[in-house]
C-alpha cells in the first residue's frame, strides 16, 4: 500500500534510499537544513554533490521545513550523521502528532556518551510518541543502489512487525531486506567496522599480502564482536550483512574514507598529515577511542583495536606494531564472552 | 622442543609448511610419489614447478619412499588431495608404529561418500595407532607464508592437547595459530567456500559491484553455516579464519581458481569451456554437487548453491539465475537451524 515516508538527511545514501522508496510507489519528502540543495533537488531533479549522475525521479519533493516534511508521515526516515541524531530527535518529539514508524541509516556512537544511535533515539523521542524503531544497515554504496546494482541490507527491530514493515516498504527487484531482531548487534557493527578498515588499509600499506588482509579482517571481526556482546548483541549478527557483510564493503574498496586513512598511516604519513589531507571527519579514528574506553569498562580484550590506538594516540611506529601484534601467545579461536 | 616432522604432499601448501617448520628449528622430511621432483628438492633446494621463486631450507629431505619418511616422525603432516586421503591414511595404518600426531591441511569432501577428511583418515587410521588428528586451516596463499608474509591459520581438534602441540610447534613470528576444537566446522567452511567463491567470481563477471560481493559472500556464508550445522559445526566457527577469513581470500583475490571460473561463467562463457580453458579440476564444481545432495538428505535450505548448481548442471541461464534469487520473498536474516 502507498505510504508517505519522509527522508530527513540529502546525503548520498539518504538520497539513494529516497529514490528507491519513490520507484517502490511511495510519496516521498527529503527533508534538508541546506537550502540551495533543496532548490536544486525540486528544480533540477538533482543531488550533484554527492550522486552526481542520478536523475531523481520527479515526485521526490525537497522540504526545507522539517514539520511541513513530517507532518502526517507514516514513516521517518532518519539518515543525518550521528553528531545530530539527537537534535533531530528532539525536534521531532515536539512536532510529530500520528505515531509514525521511526527508521534510521546512521552509523556510528554518541560522541563522548558512546551511546548507539537507537538509544539517543530512544531517550529524545519515546515509544509513546511513535511506532516501532527500526535499524537500516549493511553494505550498501549508494552510489550502487542509485544505479539498481544488487544489494542486500538488514533492517532491525526489536519490533517484528516493524521490521516487516520496513522491509515491505523498501524491498524490490534491486535492494533485498533481511529481518533480524538484534538492533545491538548491527548498530554496534556498523560503528566499530571503522576501527578494523583503518588496520585493513594500515596492513595494505605497509605491503602485506591477502593472508594479512583476511587476517586482520576475521580477527578484527572477532574483537568487535566480542565487544558487541559485552553491550548485549548476539554473536552471530557478526557474521550478518551488517557485520562481515559491510566489512567486507568497507576493507576490500579503496573507496572507503577509513581504509584509505589506514593506507597512508601504513605508507608512513602521520595522523594530522592524513587527517589534513583528506579534510573530511575520519570516523573511525574517534570510534577506535569510544572502543577502548567501552572495552576498558567491559573488560573485553582487543588486541587489534588497542594497537590501532597506540598508533593513532600515542605515536607508536606501525611497523613495529604490527610484529608485537603477530608475537603475542597463542590463542582459542572461538571466545567471544 | 626440536621435534622430528614428515610431511606429506609437496604441492605449494606443503612446501610452504615444511619451510615454516624448518625454520622452527625441526627436522622435516618432505615425501613425494615424483621421483624428479624429490630429486630437485634434494638437490637444487627448490620446487620450481609450485613455489618458482623460493630457495628451500638445505636441512628439509624430500623422501621417495613413505616408509622411509615416516618412521619415528613425531608428528606427520597430510597435505595430498582430496582424492589421495583414504589411500595415503591406509597405508600410514599398515607402515606407523609410533603413535604420531597426526594434522592434514588438505580442503575438501571425498567424492561420492562426502566425507569430510578427518572422517576418512579415522576409518583408515584409527586412534589406537595414533595420537590427536589435527586440521590446519585458514586464509593461506602459500606463496606469501613462503615470503614470511603475516598470516593466521586454525589448528582444529577435539583433543586440546594435540591442538596445542600444533600451535606450539607451527607457530612463529609470520605465522599465527589459534587452537579450536570444532573439527566438523572448520573441515565444512573450508570445502564448501569454493562454491561460494565460483558464485562471487560469477557476480563479478555479470558486471554487478561491490555490494553484490559483499551480498553473495555473507548470504553464501549464512548458508554454508547452516549446511554445516545440520552437519555437526558449530555456526561461530564460520565467522572465524576457516570460515570467513577462508571466504575472504578466495572471493577477493583473482589467484583463486574457482573465482575465475566463476568470472568466466558470468562473462557468458560455457562450463565446459571453462574447464578445458582452465585445464586444471575447479574443485567448487563437484562440491557443489555434493552440498546440493547433502542439504537434499539433511533438509537445508541453500538458494545460493541451489542457483550455482542449475547454471552448471543443468545450463540455466547465469544473469536469469542471479535475477531469480533477488525475487524470493523476504528473509529473516538468522536463521542458521
Amino acid at each position: 500500500m502507498k505510504q508517505k515516508i519522509t527522508v530527513l538527511g540529502p546525503g548520498s545514501w539518504g538520497t539513494a534510499l529516497a529514490q528507491v522508496l519513490s520507484e517502490n510507489g511511495h510519496e516521498v519528502n527529503l527533508w534538508g537544513d541546506n537550502p540551495a540543495q533543496i532548490d536544486e533537488i525540486n528544480t533540477y531533479h538533482t543531488n550533484r554533490h554527492y550522486l552526481p549522475d542520478l536523475k531523481l525521479p520527479e515526485n521526490i519533493k525537497g522540504q526545507k521545513d522539517l514539520k511541513t516534511a513530517v507532518t502526517d508521515a507514516d514513516a521517518i526516515l532518519l539518515v543525518v550523521p550521528t553528531k545530530a541524531i539527537r537534535s533531530v530527535a528532539k525536534q521531532l518529539a515536539t512536532i510529530v502528532e500520528n505515531k509514525p514508524y521511526i527508521v534510521h541509516a546512521s552509523k556510528g556512537l554518541e560522541q563522548g556518551s558512546h551511546k548507539r544511535i537507537s538509544e539517543v533515539i530512544d531517550e529524545e523521542f519515546p515509544v509513546e510518541k511513535r511506532k516501532g524503531l527500526v535499524v537500516l544497515s549493511g553494505p550498501s554504496h549508494a552510489e550502487e543502489v542509485a544505479v539498481h546494482d544488487i544489494t542486500t541490507i538488514t533492517a532491525a527491530s526489536s519490533d517484528d512487525e516493524a521490521a516487516k514493515y520496513v522491509q515491505q516498504t523498501f524491498m524490490n527487484g534491486y535492494l533485498r531486506i533481511y529481518t533480524n531482531n538484534d538492533v545491538v548487534g548491527v548498530e554496534t557493527g556498523a560503528a566499530l567496522k571503522n576501527i578494523i578498515a583503518i588496520g585493513s588499509g594500515a596492513i595494505a600499506g605497509l605491503g602485506f599480502g591477502d593472508n594479512a588482509k583476511a587476517a586482520i579482517m576475521t580477527r578484527g571481526l572477532a574483537e568487535i564482536s566480542r565487544l558487541g556482546v559485552a553491550m548485549g548483541a548476539d554473536p552471530l549478527t557478526f557474521s550478518g550483512l551488517s557485520g562481515v557483510g559491510d566489512l567486507i564493503v568497507t576493507c576490500t574498496s579503496v573507496h572507503s574514507r577509513n581504509w584509505r586513512a589506514g593506507n597512508m598511516l601504513g605508507k608512513g604519513q602521520k595522523l594530522q598529515d592524513v587527517v589534513d589531507n583528506m579534510g573530511m571527519v575520519i570516523e573511525g579514528v574517534s570510534t577506535t577511542k569510544a572502543a577502548m574506553e567501552l572495552a576498558e569498562q567491559l573488560n573485553v580484550d582487543m588486541p587489534i583495536t588497542e594497537t590501532i590506538y597506540r598508533v593513532l594516540y600515542e605515536d607508536k611506529d606501525i611497523r613495529q606494531a604490527a610484529k608485537d601484534i603477530m608475537m603475542r601467545d597463542g590463542k582459542i579461536e572461538n571466545e567471544f564472552s
